[in-house]
């Protein structure tokens, strides 16, 4: 069992803002992600696309947003569960909660923090017979380990910028590299499109087009797959089969937590974005409110406030004081300390 | 009268923010301020101090800040009336509004947002008789172009960081350069107060511990002050007198516009921070709320969800939908344009 202050449902942005803000309460977090990096959106869809609309940055890459308040959180050692989906939630006699994932990892906190963005991505799956007994025996959705696929046969699918971008990443280090689209045309980064097209013409990267995947073969894992090309079907060996379509936002098992949802949102309290269930709050783009925004500065907001009251549930009766962090520094969990120069008193002569 | 969509009271990090997120809404800003520069206390008490709490900053110099916020406005080309302390408001029968400071500088607006912080800072002023009759005659108690210094005599009092810094700075441009102070301990950063030892053994501040100046003389402008060293008095011929000894916030003028106070703040309604006044807003640490915390991220939100009731008001009738800047880029009122660059669909052959 993971025990914690403020479990985090979500490591997107506004969950990754909460690590520091609860920190500065003396809180510990720890999230968890259906995605098997944290980031949310801006690391899974468009780490190399810029937001102009973040404050006091002209322009930041969405990788680099992640990238900077994993290192603002980094002194407060947060913890991770990554690749798993928040599944059931179960309120303890003690007033704590217990979340579970979908692969059985428990979670125990007072507070429970949903910063679920648009939900849970849930990659977009092909339609093929028996996909599903093959999932995890050489199919995959994600890619979280290259190594995995070094010195192996891999087939990938799909038209857009991961399956180019990791088309030509495994070139590197899968012994053979196949990419199948259904269609003669690629959408993506200028680059990532020549890439694929100088490696093609090396002979690294295996192009079929247009064609689908349309059967998976194999004992007790994926041996072999049948490619369908202009009604022609072609058998190839293979040890993994990757299909990338991309990624659909669901709100997912947390729609049967008993919470109040309003338009595929969870309703909340613009107090302390509190949920009509005590204890559980909801934050960032999965809240809604009167006048709610999406937008990722709001949810830095509403994190902030929201750990105030964490703190009041986690402290009862403690009062806490705002302290100014240029003036007071910030103490780490990690023993670290950050603080401005203080000023000397010098005499002149 | 100058003219614009939302009059901004206050050029501290949240007016500058105000001026990206209404732009973006295509509606123009003004700000005034009394403070000579953008920025509030972030340019004028803590410029070189580090911030640790601007999420997507693991730290940053207050004064880099109001750099990277004036940058991300830059494109709505926002005006200023900047040493000028907001005075009066009077309604007029369109709805909209004006503002008058206390030189009596005259704006017209259909939306107010005071984003004045703590309030207008008002220098700390030392009780010499007759200091009032010399101001802007000799005496100044803040810097705004050094090059009025150029070959005078100037004298300076205080002991902190600014006094330090502004009689290293005028070394290169008076023609003398005295600091008064009433400690012979001076409090600031270590280099400064290094500086000003430096300087004073090469000859160049003439300095003055511990001493006050306890008169000012010259008919019609100020041409010499007296000053007091333990019981003996000095006579100084001088151009200038420039006491540096802080400056205290003051809600000022604007506590008698109507608005409803609360503990020297003023109350606001959580839906869009919009005060008793309709067409009167308060964002940032100046607005009172149940929940408040005087954080610069919580103004960052206040100012967005403003703007979004501000465009109401300025175009009734009319729906504003969301653009994310990721995905729609900004289109500058200066005709720049910033955008995400786009895919590309090609062919692979």
């Amino acid at each position: 069992m993971i025990k914690t202050d403020i479990l985090i449902i979500g490591a997107g942005p506004t969950g990754l803002f909460t690590v520091f803000e609860a920190g500065l309460l003396k809180l510990k977090c720890h999230l968890i992600d259906a995605l098997p990096q944290p980031g949310g959106q801006c690391s899974e869809i468009y780490p190399k696309k810029p937001i102009y609309d973040i404050p006091g940055f002209p322009e930041v890459l969405a990788g680099d947003l992640t990238a900077n308040l994993l290192e603002q959180g980094r002194q407060f050692e947060p913890g991770f569960t990554l690749g798993e989906r928040a599944e059931t939630i179960e309120k303890q006699e003690d007033g704590s909660f217990i979340v579970t994932t979908n692969k059985g990892t428990q979670h125990q906190a007072p507070v429970v923090a949903i910063a679920g963005g648009l939900g849970s991505f849930e990659p977009r799956k092909p339609k093929i017979e028996n996909i599903a007994y093959y999932e995890d025996k050489g199919v995959e959705y994600f890619i979280k380990d290259p190594e995995v696929y070094r010195d192996k046969k891999v087939v990938i699918s799909g038209g857009g910028d991961s399956a180019l971008d990791w088309s030509v990443f495994l070139t590197d280090v899968a012994s053979q590299v196949t990419l199948v689209h259904r269609r003669n045309e690629f959408r993506g980064a200028l680059d990532s499109v020549e890439k694929v097209q100088e490696l093609k013409k090396q002979g690294k990267i295996n192009l079929i087009t247009p064609a689908e995947v349309t059967a998976l073969h194999g004992n007790n894992k994926l041996e072999g797959i049948t490619v369908t090309k202009e009604g022609e079907k072609i058998l190839l060996e293979t040890d993994h089969f990757i299909p990338l379509f991309g990624l659909s936002p669901k709100l997912g098992p947390i729609g049967d937590w008993g919470l109040e949802i309003v338009k595929n949102a969870i309703k909340v309290d613009t107090l302390d974005y509190q949920t009509n269930i005590p204890g559980i709050f909801a934050i960032g783009d999965v809240n809604t409110y009167e006048g709610k925004l999406k937008l990722i500065l709001c949810g830095f907001h509403e994190a902030t406030l929201m750990c105030q009251s964490a703190y009041k549930i986690i402290n009862p009766g403690k009062k806490y004081v705002l302290k100014y962090t240029t003036v007071s520094g910030i103490d780490g969990f990690d023993g670290t300390r950050k603080e401005a120069p203080k000023a000397v008193v010098q005499s002149i002569n």
